[in-house]
This record gives structure tokens, sequence and C-alpha cells, in this order.
């Protein structure tokens, strides 16, 4: 398997734009509207890629599946059909965290990839953090990767990405990019390193040859600060945007979020060659590690 | 798969030792001595684990494989002998890369693990960098996982690392400790970021809660620089210790090389639990991504 640019993919730029916004658990129809005008904006701003948090329409830090339920909203909620109206006469993506609640009564923590045409995907998170755990069910299907006008878009919400596997069974679907809205609660780390969780969406990157854009939240939601941690991370692992750091939209209510803000070429992420005699998918040795790893 | 300390295994400090030496392509006489120096040293300096660089007792840039062959060694060599016989009356491991000619005559990127007792177990290179591809033979067993008196000791070579699969692998059959001689060539970075070897090896450790011990090189061989990024990575991801960049050995010729040391508790990386809800290992999804890795 050698790598090498696809002529079926144009060499257009793609402006992907995060939106580090402050949802307010429980603020169900508050938090739809800041999603809607974050992305409005982002439209405005020349958004091709836009990418909100995980939970964006709910809040994170529930006391009960109970007041998740309150929150939750089906895949077929107006609101979907307004975000995809911002996006008419664009070939613009946008993937957004929302609180799933489904047929059936079901709570999912679900990301949807929504065009011009609607809702084309939705994504049930499948490795659940902590808490999510007494909430939520765990997805019971792979990530998607949506074909747009921008490359190959892959999803994974969050704790996903701090698996491997999940980047690399993207990267094999022939992911360009993989979105990734996140809830990065504070954590502790050396002042002179990276969030762990960037670190983790560094070596992903890098190794599948892929861009990564993981965005995250702001705000102080119940005592949990979050990392801030927004970022945009190009085919070499190499952090081409972030957000600022401090919380703009905490000091600036109102203000919708902190952005990051890259122009990047996903079909560049098509070629996986490294050296003469490598290349990043190809060299696995399946072989090796396939009985250790099913 | 609920983490937890294992009462079998003492709580007792281990000092890690990674000497970065200088090796010269071809003089295997000088390597080898230099390597015997360097345990020496590090025995001296109360060294548990020592690790050393890959093809320590040959260096890299070979030009053909008849002159890797020139300076390629058995297992059986009396080399091992000779470092063996330094760790008599200690429980110390000795992990160094090396220059490995079996008894057909074929070449292998290798790695020995060498105690008191003589040559323990020997790894070779499944995933190939560059011209490695065109000298040796690519390894056909999975890399080792030895039990010593410091925990569990895998065992990995350089290129290895960059495939989440391979720490993922060691750390499924219990490592505590990886082990990782390495030649890193030095590429180019940002600024304010580590080297990207670096980057892979925290995101390896922090998944799987491992500490991972890289020895890498110092010195020019015929114009390759080295990263000099010899690095010793807790099971959460930061980086315990380096080696002094700048290469004291190359300004120094019998130095020995610089080292990098840190007293760790390697049956730390027993207990995998990273919130009430979640464990490392135990929270993978097989059913999710088996299909596509396989």
């Amino acid at each position: 398997m050698t790598g090498g640019t696809d002529a079926t993919i144009p060499a257009r730029v793609t402006r992907v734009i995060c939106v580090q916004l402050d949802p307010v658990v429980g603020a169900g129809a508050a938090n739809r509207e800041k999603c809607r005008a974050a992305v409005a904006r982002a439209i405005a701003d020349g958004g091709d890629v836009i990418v909100l948090p995980e939970l964006a329409t709910s809040g994170y830090v529930f006391t009960s599946a109970k007041e998740a339920r309150s929150v939750a909203v089906g895949r077929d909620h107006e609101f979907f059909g307004g975000i995809s109206s911002l996006l008419t006469g664009t070939d613009a993506v946008v993937i957004l965290g929302f609180c799933e609640i489904d047929t059936r009564g079901r709570l999912w923590n679900s990301a949807a990839a929504v065009t011009a045409r609607g809702v084309v995907s939705v994504y049930r998170k499948t490795h659940l953090w902590d808490r999510e755990t007494l909430i939520f069910e765990p997805g019971t299907e792979p990530p998607p990767v949506i074909d747009t006008a921008h490359g190959s878009i892959g999803i994974l919400i969050c704790y996903d990405l701090e698996f491997a596997e999940m980047p690399r069974s993207l990267a094999l679907r022939q992911a360009d990019l993989i979105a990734v809205p996140t809830n990065w609660p504070l954590g502790e780390h050396p002042d002179d390193e990276r969030a762990a969780e960037v670190i983790y969406a560094q070596a992903a990157a890098r190794a599948n040859g892929v861009f990564i854009a993981c965005c995250d939240r702001s705000g102080v939601e119940r005592g949990q600060q979050w990392t801030e941690g927004t970022v945009i991370i190009d085919q070499f692992g190499w952090v081409r945007a972030t957000a600022t750091l401090g919380g703009r939209a905490a000091r600036e209510p109102g203000h919708g979020g902190d952005t990051a803000q890259a122009d990047i070429f996903p079909h560049l992420a098509r070629d996986k060659a490294i050296s003469p005699h490598n290349d990043l998918l190809g060299d696995r040795r399946i072989d090796i590690y396939a009985k250790d790893l099913s």
C-alpha cells in the first residue's frame, strides 16, 4: 500500500473552525440557540468544517439520567433542520455533540454530522467516561466516515480518542480528517507539557497521517473546570491552531465561545508514505499483534 | 478487568538508566567495549534496568549488508557473556540493541535482554525503518515480555513504538515497563514541541498505564544527526528524565554517553483504573474495531 494524492479530490483549501462554546447544563433551548448562533458565525467566517463540543446542546455534568432526559433531543428534532438551513448554498459540514434520546427512550452521548441536506450521520460514543456510564448507553456501531466536499471525515467523541484503535480504524477506512467533539475535564499536567488529551491527538494524527480537530468546551459547570484545549492538528501531529486558553466565553456571556481556525488541505492525508520504504498503514504487522489485540 | 497492585511484587524502587552512547559504524570490537563500559558504569551507579541504544554494537548507517555482516554477532557471542558477568550478584537487567547474524547467515536488527544468568531473550525488530529493509530481515515473532525482579519488561525497537498496536499488545501481556533501544534520526519539529518520537512514547505510556524507557544514541554518523532524545516516561505519560541534549558524548570521546536516570515503581503499572468507572485496558471495545484492524 503506497500513498499518493487522489486526483478526484480537488486541491482546495478547507477552513476548519472549532467553536469552544459554553453550554449551560440543563438549559436545552438556550444551548440549542447558542449552537445555532455559533454555526451561523462560523459560516460567516468561511467555515467549511465546523466542529462544536460534545453534548453542546445539553451541558455535561448531569446529576441524574432524569435531568439528561429533560434536555435530550431526537435526531429528527427541528434543531437540526435549523442548523441545516444555515448551510444552504454551501458544502459545509457541521459536527456537533448532542444529548440524544431515541424512540425507545434510551439516552446516548452522540455527535451529528449536518450538511445543507440535513443530518447525514449520527455517531453514538462507544467509550463512555466515568459517570457517563450511569446515564448513557454505550454506542454499538463503529464511528462513521463521511464523504464530503472536504474529504472524508471521521467522527469520534472525547474519550474515544484515547484508544488508538479508534483513529486507526478511521484511517484504515480512509478518513482524511477526524472531528472530535470533546468535554475535557481539566487535569493536572506539568507546566511544560501540553494537556494529555492533546498529546493523544498529536500521536494519533501523526501515526495515521490524518488531520484531527478537537473541539473542547469552556466555562465552569457545577464546579467542573474544562481544559479549554480545543486544537486543530495537522497530518504530521503538529498543532496548527488552538482556542485562546482562559475562556473568553466564560468572561463574556453571549460571546458564544473562543474559536480555533485553520486552513488545511485534507486530501494531503491520502499520502501515507513517510520514507522511500515506509507507509504508515502498510507497515502494520497484523501477523505480530492480531492475537493479542483481539 | 479492574486494576490493582499485585502483592507478589515488592514495592521496591527500580533505578532505570539509559545510556545514550555513540557507537562508531563498523567498529565492532570498539563498540562492544563501549557497551561493556557503559553497563559497568550503570551498574556502579545502582542501575537495575539498563537500556542501551538500537544497534549499539555496530552503528546504524550501513552502506551495505556486507558492511553490516562484518560487525554482526550471534546471540551466543562472548560479548553477551561479558555483559552478563558484570551483573553477577545483582538482579539487574540490560536491554541493548545489536546487529544479529543467525546460524543461517541472515541479519536482524535485534535487542537482547541480559541478566546475570545470561541472555534471557532476543527480540528481532518487526517494523523496519527505511533502508533497514535492504539489510535486515523483518522479525517474525511478537516482542517479548520478560519476568524480572523489577516487574515485567517488554521490549520494542525504535520504529516499532510508532505503531500503537505494539505497546498495547505488550500491556495486554502485562508489561509494566517497556524498554526501547532506538536510533532516532533528527527530524524537524516546532520549537515548542517535543520530538515526535517522544510524543508517541508519551501517548503509548499513558494509554496503557506503563512506564517507557527509550534509549536513543548520540553523535553524528555519516552525516546523520540523531535526536539525542533519550527519555524515561512514567505511567501517566509524563517525562521523568531525559539525557542532556547536545551530546556530551560527542564532545568528549570516551565519555561513553549521556545518561537519563529515574527511580520508578514498575508495579504501579498494574493499576489500570483511571476513574471509578474506567479501566485503561478493560474499556477497549474490541467489538467496535476488530473488523477494521484485522
